[in-house]
């Protein structure tokens, strides 16, 4: 807005587009909670005082009036939801702003899924700022849709959305000073680089913070928290859908470091948004330890704004974007009525606005070079396979062997024993690469289970009871241009198609939601004994969690950081 | 530093600078004091942990220690001393950066002046940073010796020390959106702007903060510090040597929103510098408060560094600037040694480093159109003048008229109602002006006080008893080059020269301090009953304080922001 017409309506010379009166304001600035009227002209916030007159008024009936909420970390794709149905999910519940790291889709499509992300969001109710993904790939061990460079993300600065670099998964790379990483620091010094550095601490953790990692969503303890917080990171306490670490960092915050402490989901699956919902749920955890409601909100909005340098969010006083969130009360955090830059937005847990729409992308699969006969594994009787053993409700693994079944001179699944061939195909680049291995864990008794979400270069994860059903699924998944599927004997018994992507599904939550209950309850009929078999499977991919990982290339140690055999020596 | 050597210093893998050890730790990061070990590199703080080896070792003996301490805002020149005699005693009280507005010798000397501060610390132990002056001068209605629009600050901004816009003293100009104010404050957008808003409130103090301002160092109340707290902006808490707020708004801060307060001087003496100190001074004062120590040096070091957006600054952990002072206890704040990256610079209250030295400025004085004949105000029997009334302890001044004695066709002081001729005589462009009218308070009974320091034009303000003398007085002042003068029966009485741009010394604070006092006794034995006559007198000419001032243009109606006549009409 103009300045000179800013300070004309700040002193009320005129008419402003809204007023909102009788509330209470969640003042996080001063930290008060008290009666006051909100001024809005032009989408900012102009004043906060009684005084003004308002083409609209909004009376609140004495609720709560906070700002808008923010994530300072999430994964959209993680969702399987674009942006504009994310929004529908978030923004329902009082979620104006996200900061978002879309290694997912830049994993698949590079600069362009980077793009396409904001451009999705351009027309919906939420903000969405980019932190610019550092690791893609994540490793080299791994065929991705694209590698990104200091020079590919350079480009991207000038753009207004790009706000710093995305977490820094590579941070035993940082610490032994890798060239590659070092130019990407180089290229975002001063700027908020996220960390990701999970138990790192002492004088390596000082390293990753002095080569500029100045915040970490991957503390599981309070000590660690307490550790990082001295060393001058900015925490964000994490609860995801399968990472759920506030309760445990809460303990490590004090009215001295609250403001180094943000809130984010990471990665939170649709039907987990639904449920139990998106920042609103952290609130209501938090204010239950008996953590002030305005300390509470701190979390989710102020704190957040500065550790991004977002001089215009995360507050209501003049001059902030007018994004806020009534409460009928401090303790259900239950949003009533949303405003996105002084436009209702969303009213009693529905957004009442138009979402806008993705863009159209192109297809992201070229499996050009794969066939059945890929998934054979050649081996002679009595051979001994290395098998990753599934820990349950984590993402590490164990590295198991086993004596595995040999059929025509072929080793094949054994469900009997639970140690099944698992394969991950890639899907970029018609490589036909094909990485075979057995695992343990699933307990499937027939059928097969294919996902192309895998992190992090997500290619086609397979694994199954027969040959035959695992093509099939890797067929499924092709032909749906990406989705998860379970199939039995040859036929497709659920699905969850992601066409956008490989990745992302155009419908509302609620759908995916159902289809995902869909995969579950008949991987379940066919024997699954994992809660979340495609969460699970997701995981099994990424080279970069111990012990045994498997990628297009083949079976990953990834303690020695190499491909190893899928047989004992 | 380079980031891959930072990175080797932070791992321990090579032999760090120095090694500090058996201190106690205060992190304003996280909010704790612990055992700790300091390792410094290149100037830069690479680790808070034990494990590093050091070529230099300070043992503390279990002390604390904190970081550098930082004054939020600061006129040096009101010390009367250059930055190297400033830092002597700041910095031995262990502070290591100050951000100073220095519209004082900008309005004498322009961007020279504003260089010549910068350049003054570049061989300093303090670090300055400058918040570029915004209102040079005050007003239009007198005359300074430079001019600064908003394309004369546009080429400062490239300069790594000028972080933001000074004190913004036309708040009126900016609410009533004055163009070259609204110029100077589109130049700043998204910078630091320091406001300047006494008693300003409502709608109009939302529209002084969503044009820009978004600080202020002026509250005088509670009241007024959680106003402006509550509109978003950091409050600068001042303990000056003439306005001493600090305690009053103490009382305004919780542990939500002590994070937006910072402590500030504003302007202290060089006296109060050495008897009372500097930011250390308002330590003791909050703590004795009873506030937690901690939340004390938070205000004094990253609530400010956050403020100004200096990420290296204002906290002891990797990667920060080593400014650290180390303190016997948390109640006295004695500083005991006080590092500038890294450095020793000062030990139990004395600076052990060389200070450097200014560089030279030339004249500020170019009274040629002066002489004592300008001081005649031709008038008749039985006038009546307009006298501007002090009050005691303010800088406002209350209207007063008071019939004055006329010989020989002029009106002359009369000692005898305390009714004496002021005078302020224009010294920047020759022009001849003198500006005359009547005050009363200062007591004199024979003599005249004259000075350069008069806030902001700074020209020459002079009081006294006799035309002889009033018009000896300047002469002195002149031929100083600058300074402040007590003249009785002609001769100089006592003088205390600043010859640098007429409003600082070259001198110790000691000194300055010295000759101060001298010129408070001989003005008392004068019979002056104020007990700081220059203090005050340096105030009368500053026509943005009701309710009237002079200046070398006439008397001032601040009121109406016009000149008025000397006597009634």
């Amino acid at each position: 807005m103009d300045l000179a017409h800013m300070i004309v309506m700040a002193r009320g010379e005129k008419q402003v587009d809204l007023v909102i009166k009788n509330c209470q304001l969640v003042n996080v600035l001063s930290g008060d909670v008290s009666q006051a009227e909100v001024a809005v002209s032009g989408g900012t916030v102009v004043g906060i005082d009684k005084g003004y007159s308002g083409a609209i008024i909004v009376d609140l009936g004495g609720r709560y009036l906070a700002p808008g909420l923010i994530d300072a970390h999430v994964h959209i794709e993680s969702s399987m939801l674009t942006v504009p149905q994310f929004a529908a999910a978030v923004v329902a519940r009082g979620t104006t702003l996200v900061v978002t790291d879309c290694h997912e889709i830049a994993n698949v499509l590079g600069v362009a899924g980077i793009r396409f992300m904001v451009d999705s969001a351009k027309e919906s109710p939420l903000d969405i700022l980019v932190m610019l993904p550092s690791c893609v790939p994540a490793t080299p061990l791994e065929t991705s849709g694209a590698v990104l460079s200091a020079g590919d993300l350079e480009p991207l600065l000038d753009e207004p959305w790009a706000i710093g670099m995305g977490e820094l998964m590579n941070f035993p790379g940082t610490i032994a000073g890798a060239p590659d990483v070092l130019a990407k620091l180089e290229l975002f010094k001063g700027m908020p680089v996220d960390g990701h550095a999970p138990g790192l601490s002492g004088l390596d953790l000082a390293a990753y913070i002095a080569a500029g990692a100045n915040s970490d969503h991957e503390c599981t303890s309070a000590a660690e928290a307490a550790e990082k917080l001295a060393k001058g990171m900015y925490v964000f306490m994490r609860e995801g859908t399968g990472a759920r670490n506030l309760l445990d960092l809460l303990e490590a915050m004090n009215p001295s470091n609250s403001r180094r402490c943000c809130l984010c989901v990471d990665d939170r699956h649709p039907g987990d948004l639904l449920s139990r919902g998106h920042i609103d749920s952290m609130l209501r955890m938090v204010v239950e330890t008996g953590i002030p409601p305005v300390t509470a909100l701190q979390m989710a909005t102020i704190n957040t704004a500065e550790r991004f340098g977002l001089a215009e969010y995360g507050a209501i006083a003049p001059g902030f974007v007018a994004d806020m969130v009534a409460f009928d009360d401090l303790e259900s955090f239950e949003a009533m009525l949303v405003f996105k830059a002084g436009q209702i937005v969303a009213k009693q847990g529905r957004v009442i606005r138009d979402l806008g729409v993705s863009p159209e992308v192109g297809s992201s699969f070229n499996v050009a070079g794969f066939s059945a006969e890929r998934l054979v594994m050649p081996a002679s009787d009595g051979a001994r396979a290395r098998v990753i053993g599934i820990v349950q409700d984590q993402i590490v693994t164990e590295a198991l062997s086993a004596e595995v079944p040999v059929r025509d001179g072929a080793a094949v699944s054994d469900p009997a024993s639970d140690t099944l061939k698992m394969a991950v195909v890639e899907r970029h680049a018609g490589t036909g690469n094909v990485g075979l291995a057995f695992v343990r864990g699933f307990g499937l008794k027939s059928g097969a289970l294919a996902s192309s979400i895998a992190h992090d270069s997500h290619n086609i994860v397979v694994v199954g009871c027969t040959d035959a059903d695992m093509a099939a699924a890797v067929a499924r998944v092709t032909a749906m241009g990406g989705g998860q599927v379970v199939v039995a004997g040859g036929k497709v018994a659920a699905e969850n198609p992601l066409p956008i992507g490989g990745l992302m599904s155009s419908l509302p939550a609620e759908a995916v939601a159902s289809q995902v209950d869909g995969l579950n309850k008949a991987a379940a009929e066919l024997g699954c004994s994992l809660e979340d078999p495609f969460m699970t499977m997701s995981f099994l991919a990424l080279p970069v969690i111990p012990e045994l990982k498997l990628t297009d290339r083949g079976l990953v140690d990834v303690g020695r950081f190499e491909i190893i055999g899928a047989f004992d020596d």
